[in-house]
């Protein structure tokens, strides 16, 4: 797509729902695996190992995201990158997408096509495409991705199969995303590090089918946070998690921000979420490249840190910085 | 699920998300197309002949229905019903579904059971389930249903797949649901037949399938009106298509409401929407069972009723009634 042949200055009831569509679903090339693209009742994507993964994000303006923090084509990309992230998260490697956008009539098209170009460069890192769509009025922007994926003949790797004695680890950035909201929330645009960060995250999508193959026993996807999201590992697969800051660390950058804010950046590495990144069990001795160890699994129940409770607000002074 | 159970007062936000996805995700039993359902980053369907048909439809309050007009069982059913309704139109059989649903931190339990329950019900006419979603606050009600299915070794029924000569068929209803709408309109609720009609469309999803299954050249389903439908379809295939009222017909029930409503049944047969039938090209003598003939093909564009351009304002007395 070329924005500047877009920016026409037209409105979205001006472009009309067939002319949207367009705009949306035919913002760069076919992928393989789409075998009927849009403009159809359905799309057809290929399935190539009898199963599909499904999953779908929902995203509502002033409440996932904000026009006056994030472009239309950083909302674009995010929209779009939780989804591929859910369908890593389960061991897959992404096959398709689904598009359905509620917006006002007089929005501007400049706003669809940017949110239109975020979502194709975001499937495009991953070799895939918006293969079909649904246009709405809504007095509410509301961003709604469908994202399919292929196992590519192993099984899902769901939150429920840890077991005691696994080690815990992770792949992407933890706190990152945290840190770039405190930021914005004080007012601030920069550093751009952090807030880019949490205006587009840069989920480890081939770490989780590389963790499949290595024989992760579970995993979930970094949204609410690492502890939380360890939580639904832990009350799934009825271990216990206890993490490590010994094996985690703080990036020096996450430190200068905390540091000009007063802010304890553990608390963005151990609870930040949007940063998508992946966290894993695996059998002792099988972490993967690109992975790291971050904690135990043992047996009971819970998540805690250093053997320890983790108390948001008066904890941090226990870890080092 | 019990309805009588679930209405215990209270508001989504003190449900809270994960409590709000299972009253939406559990309503029901698994199907068995649905190999993991709701509680993990994705859900795996299966899709056994290696491709996955795949639509997505926004339904949005106050736009795409009402709450004084339908109970939220009967939005949730319609929900389901246009998506599933894309399945069929491409001669495939749905196999699961994705919800994502936007609402208010106050809205009731009980619309998001109602919702709930009416999309389960939709879904199990089929034999499929709810397999995922997702939740999140909203000021406008919004539903986003994804729906997928399965060609069963067929090609895709496309729109472009007519040819001059075609016999132009259709199963299901046509202008009931235009009818209900203009009865709801005037500030009626009946004749039920046609309220029930807009309220909660029927297609006739083995219809699709079999359409398929007998050779049909190209299908859409009926969303928009006939001629607007038939079309997509001539523009698509490269022909003409003429309809002929003389093999159509309008439903006593129909012609009542017209006459009390001084309406001409005729606009509401050829252009009203949302009954979601199908229609569909066939080659001569292929029209199979459960379908009835209404036009044909030629060369050309455009779509003509009895030879001759459909005028909608002036146009309905050149038809019988």
């Amino acid at each position: 797509m070329d924005p500047e042949q877009r920016q026409d200055g037209r409105t979205v009831s001006e472009l009309g729902e067939f002319g949207l569509i367009r705009r949306v679903t035919e913002g760069g090339s076919r992928a393989r695996n789409t075998l009927l693209g849009p403009g159809d009742d359905a799309a057809v994507l290929s399935a190539p190992d009898n199963r599909v993964v499904a999953t779908t994000d929902v995203l509502v303006q002033d409440v996932h995201f904000r026009l006056d923090w994030s472009s239309p084509h950083q909302v674009g990309r995010k929209a779009v990158a939780v989804n591929l992230s859910d369908i890593a998260a389960m061991g897959a490697v992404p096959t398709g997408l689904l598009v359905g956008l509620g917006c006002a009539p007089d929005a501007s098209a400049e706003l669809v096509d940017g949110l239109a170009a975020g979502m194709w460069e975001e499937a495009e890192t991953v070799g895939i495409d918006l293969a079909g769509g649904d246009m709405a009025t809504s007095p509410t922007l509301t961003i709604s991705v469908t994202a399919l994926g292929d196992l590519q003949g192993r099984p899902p790797v769901t939150r429920s199969g840890a077991a005691p004695g696994d080690v815990v680890a992770c792949a992407g950035r933890l706190g990152w995303s945290a840190a770039g909201l405190a930021v914005l929330a004080r007012g601030f645009r920069s550093p751009l590090a952090v807030v880019g960060a949490h205006r587009v995250p840069e989920p480890p999508y081939s770490a989780g089918p590389e963790a499949a193959e290595a024989g992760a026993t579970s995993m979930i996807d970094v949204s609410d946070g690492l502890l939380a999201d360890l939580g639904h590992i832990a009350e799934s697969s009825g271990v216990s998690v206890d993490v490590r800051t010994d094996w985690l660390e703080v990036p020096q950058r996450l430190s200068e921000v905390a540091s000009a804010l007063g802010a304890n950046p553990w608390q963005w590495v151990l609870t930040g979420g949007e940063d998508q990144a992946l966290v894993a069990t695996f059998p002792e001795g099988a972490v993967p490249a690109g992975w790291r160890a971050v904690g135990r699994t043992g047996e009971g129940t819970g998540v805690t840190v250093d053997g320890a409770e983790y108390e948001q607000q008066s904890g941090w002074q226990h870890w080092r910085q």
